[in-house]
């Protein structure tokens, strides 16, 4: 269980350092092929390309930064674990200022062939934006 | 995992038939304890009392039903199962009018002394309200 902890974690830090470095391809890469995207005010999307491309929208929208906290994660074994956590969005808006935006997730991981990746993906902000 | 489905699906109609008629000391029950609220535009909240009072919120607020279909449920057994689902909310306007939000959700399943519970639940819309 702490091993499955410090997997997340450390996928958590790979993800938002692919995410800063505006690398959509190696964000996509984390989940599973057949992962779904459930997007706050879209519908739910599914596979690796249309996982990449909705990041690569929100990346072209302003979206700079994702920093990903996990709160707690609950696993019975057998390759799956649900965690819950806490997110910051750091966004630039057209005029160039730097704005944050907090909200909380839940990701159900998948262990794919020895490799944790996030299996489903759906978050919401904690106020209205 | 056949059973599992059922059991939520079964869970699910009982949450919309506690939802319609007002009881939102029925809805809560359906929830663990101990369970995690994570509603758009809020912040997360936790234990029966804030679950109650948050769809008592919603009641007030207009909210008159929610209904609920899974999409897929993940388990790997021992008590917890991982359901990704889409719902419609119905409500009612001050004006008196009727609309509908749709949108999807994720939730953790436990098994709680033998009945199966919400323990996290997180939800979003399709589209900006």
């Amino acid at each position: 269980m702490e091993e499955i902890r410090e997997t997340i974690r450390n996928t958590n830090l790979k993800f938002a350092e692919a995410f800063e470095r505006g690398d959509v391809g190696a964000v996509a890469a984390l989940y599973t092929s057949d992962a779904r995207l459930l997007p706050p005010d879209a519908p739910m999307l599914s596979g690796t390309e249309a996982i990449q491309a909705f990041w690569q929208g929100a990346m072209n929208l302003g979206v700079k930064a994702a920093t990903l906290e996990t709160i707690d994660v609950e696993s019975s074994g057998g390759g799956l674990a649900c965690e819950i956590g806490k997110f910051t969005l750091s966004m630039e808006t057209p005029g160039g200022e730097r704005i944050a935006q907090t909200g909380k997730y839940i990701v159900l991981w998948k262990n794919d062939a020895g490799v944790w990746k996030l299996h489903a993906d759906i978050w919401n902000a904690n106020a209205a934006a």
